[in-house]
């Protein structure tokens, strides 16, 4: 590019982002205007935090094994868009759920923006990954290929486990039964084929506790700086787990249903010098599992405001905000949801 | 952003593109500076292309099994970036190879630009995907929970394998021996950790023949329009297949370093139509598996241009390009080569 020119689209984006990127928008219209047109990255690209490595001897099966051999695993892939000035506000951190990857948070399952693109239209640094042993992070066939081969037996088999859509449909709270909808449901149910081939082979269950995301994500504020860390249901725990670990650079946590919050009657100093949120969608009472993980996150959020902490739980059908799902990030009204989130988290740095 | 600006922008973006996004850049001091300053992007996001529903009775294992449930398999994710005026030239789809995911084509594992932007920054919508079964488009986990709770035997479990850091240094011809480098090397060993995290385990073995990803590139050129299709090591074949199967908006077919090209006896009626350019890199006469296989692509297109196809053969060394391994996208003059594969579509385009 020209040198001119160069000067003059940074001097561009400069002017953008004061009249337009960092002025909190509050209305829908404001929201819809922040979507459009072209989309300016400073730097973009992706790497890996964490791993450790090990050596195997059954890196295939039969004919294919091959000699013993070294591989790594417990990576976490993260790809990341920084858009000009993100100096000026916290990194985002954005960490999906069970069965599925980072594309969560992208373009959503009826083609409207993600969420991944939507903070770094509203200025931030914002870096989505993929949890250890799922998607672009490396899992380990040894077992299954040793189990093949009959050097291990069959109770060594990795738990490995994917959601079925009549599962999913539930436990996202689409409805009542599978195919069946709740009422004002904002989650396109039209386009849900494409949320199912979102989800993929899961084995955090046979993970090692915390799982391998947890530490990467300490690491990962350490390497970027100031971070928001923003979770969903499976992951909701982590970023609580990262902060009693290490909470450096850790500068709020945002818990998008987690499956669980932590126990409200631990200790509660860790958690007190971070501003905390804590979220829920609607029809949790049609929902006996939900519910009971809402009154446990009510529960610490109230034990933590009671001990001085910074924590809110917000359940958007009580603030007006009806008919969202589990998967709110798609939900039809998902760039409102994440309107709110920038609200908060420029509200919760002062 | 307020209107004007936003007009200012996009005559800003064209000027942009006129002085410097599609002129032909040869030299490595113009490569160098296309590749900074800000990007701008007039779409971005990812979808899925294919895919089948699958029903399981093994969705998870032991208790977690759950009930009967559908899930879908065989989809390919792909996520894209579109530059301004990206209309005027074919797109471009990036095919990993084996044991990796779209990863391979992001950030170098030492953090240069990859391929991915490199070719935005060129001026064409860009498709990086996932192969079906690998990363971020699903692996069905159904067969590993029956065969661990004893529904099916163990010879029903599936081909799953990963690359050794000691096997994939040799066979990328980083070196002779694990640790030892070929002169001149231009891959950045120093940062080799960071690759060996993008391996993952691999289903391609077991699945039918064609892989599952070959119909869907046919299906994503429908959806997307021109496409030039550019393979890696393991789907090197991939491209070719979906040609014969549906020539339909498939621009030309770039293989680098493909595992295997197709057999010069068989019927070429089918490649004769479409621009193809196999590209090879160095040290192949010290690695005796890589020998064979160019000798089978230079078959190949020696048949295919005897028979008038638009073929070619580049091997790199032959040119003057010294010390690239197999993993040259990656390789210190990755956007070097890059920026000839520009100049090879612009050309084949006339």
């Amino acid at each position: 590019m020209h040198p001119v020119l160069r000067a003059l689209v940074i001097d561009l984006e400069l002017s953008i982002v004061l009249l337009g990127g960092v002025a909190p928008a509050t209305s829908l219209a404001e929201q819809a205007s922040l979507t459009e047109g072209p989309l300016v990255i400073t730097k973009q690209g992706s790497f890996f935090i964490g791993g450790r490595e090990q050596l195997s001897t059954s890196l295939g099966r039969g004919k294919s094994a091959g000699p013993p051999g070294t591989i790594t695993v417990d990576q976490v892939y993260v790809r990341y868009q920084t858009p000009p000035r993100a100096e000026m506000q916290p990194n985002i951190v954005l960490i999906h759920g069970c069965c599925l990857t980072g594309k969560s948070w992208e373009t959503t399952p009826d083609g409207r923006m993600g969420w991944d693109e939507y903070f770094v239209r509203r200025g931030f640094s914002t870096y989505v990954l993929d949890q250890a042993w799922r998607g672009r992070s490396a899992a380990d066939p040894s077992a299954i290929n040793a189990v093949a081969d009959g050097h291990l037996p069959i109770e060594s088999l990795p738990t490995e486990s994917s959601a079925s859509h009549e599962g999913a449909w539930v436990l996202f709270r689409f409805g009542p039964r599978y195919g069946e909808t709740f009422p004002g449901l904002q989650f396109p149910v039209n386009a849900a084929d494409q949320l199912w081939k979102q989800m993929v082979p899961d084995y955090a269950g046979g993970l090692p506790k915390p799982n391998p995301t947890v530490p990467a994500l300490a690491q990962l504020a350490q390497r970027i700086g100031p971070s928001v860390l923003i979770s969903h249901s499976q992951s909701g725990i982590y970023p609580f787990q990262a902060l009693v670990a290490d909470p450096r650079n850790i500068a709020g946590i945002i818990a998008i249903e987690p499956a669980a919050c932590p126990d409200s009657k631990a200790e509660l100093m860790p958690y007190k010098g971070t501003p905390i949120l804590v979220l829920f969608g609607d029809y949790i009472a049609d929902s006996p599992g939900w519910a009971h993980i809402l009154q446990g996150c009510r529960d610490y959020v109230g034990a933590l405001k009671a001990a001085g902490g910074r924590a809110e739980l917000l359940v958007l059908p009580e603030t007006g905000i009806k008919g969202n799902s589990h998967m709110l990030m798609q939900d039809f009204n998902s760039l409102q949801i994440a309107g709110l989130l920038v609200d908060w988290i420029r509200n919760s740095g002062r």
